[in-house]
């Protein structure tokens, strides 16, 4: 199965979750076995033999892929929250959204200057929000980062925002 | 490493997220590469070879494990979220929590009275969740659910919520 066929079967939904937006809906390509399966597939073969120690999936859409990717490539699982929904000692990053603040945390803890880390969601639109993450994990003094996304939004040039010695890919484009 | 072993990793933070709760932390297992990859390796022997096709997890926490199981199984993931966040065509259940009330949905096109379901979520408390979830999957007239949880808090006995002729496993216990 190639990644032109994976994306025959992501969902567009028009006007979600507000009028004007077309909403590219994954859940149709994750609850197909194969599809499910190559996509696993090609994110391992992409990601392994870097030596990254870390997968950090952004909450919660960025939780699906992660662990799966983590698990076959013997990398640990990290989450990046919401503001408040992490239990113990986070660090945290307020940053702005069209509308308001949004605020993240990762647990102080979940990483060290030893990590290499593949930070990963599924939607790049804006890039907001895993910009915030970048700067988040840096504050760590990882050794290197890796960015990905499932699906990259080309026309909203999101990935302007992100440090430009850091590999940022998508598998598949609109 | 045994189950013993993993369960040595969770941490219990105190009064969080409200005074007098024990909260069982389980980021400190799924950061640890050994431990993420035993977990994954123990559920995958638990329910491979038992024809399950779909495993469906309840947001947030429970998209951790579900699609890693299913990737390993054969079988596609399914989320169950919180009203709103899912784009197209869902069927809902509401149910009562300890101060009002909460809805689930799941995507209409989700499943078919021809899957077999691993429905999975992180712990097991109350059991109200779950049990909404339960619910609405027998919705689709699915022809077999099994339950999953990582841990089981066993003095609340939230499994008496779920049918009895249902297989409900928990890998963990407090």
């Amino acid at each position: 199965m190639s990644l032109e066929e994976i994306k025959a079967k992501i969902r567009t939904v028009p006007d979600f979750p507000i009028k004007g937006i077309l909403f590219r809906d994954f859940t149709t390509v994750f609850q197909d076995a194969n599809c499910l399966s190559e996509l696993e597939k090609i994110l391992v073969n992409r990601y392994q033999n870097l030596g990254i120690t870390k997968v950090v999936g952004i909450e919660s859409r960025g939780f699906i892929m992660a662990p799966a990717i983590a698990t076959e490539i013997g990398a640990g699982f990290v989450p990046i929250r919401k503001k408040g929904k992490l239990p113990a000692e986070t660090i945290e990053l307020a940053y702005g959204k069209e509308y308001g603040q949004d605020i993240i945390q990762i647990h102080k803890d979940a990483l060290s200057k030893d990590d290499v880390v593949l930070l990963h969601d599924d939607l790049l639109a804006t890039g907001g929000t895993m910009k915030a993450a970048q700067d988040l994990v840096k504050k760590f003094g990882v050794k290197k980062i890796y960015i990905n996304f499932l699906v990259e939004l080309d026309d909203l040039k999101g990935r302007a925002l992100f440090d430009p010695d850091i590999d940022v890919e998508a598998l598949m484009h609109y």
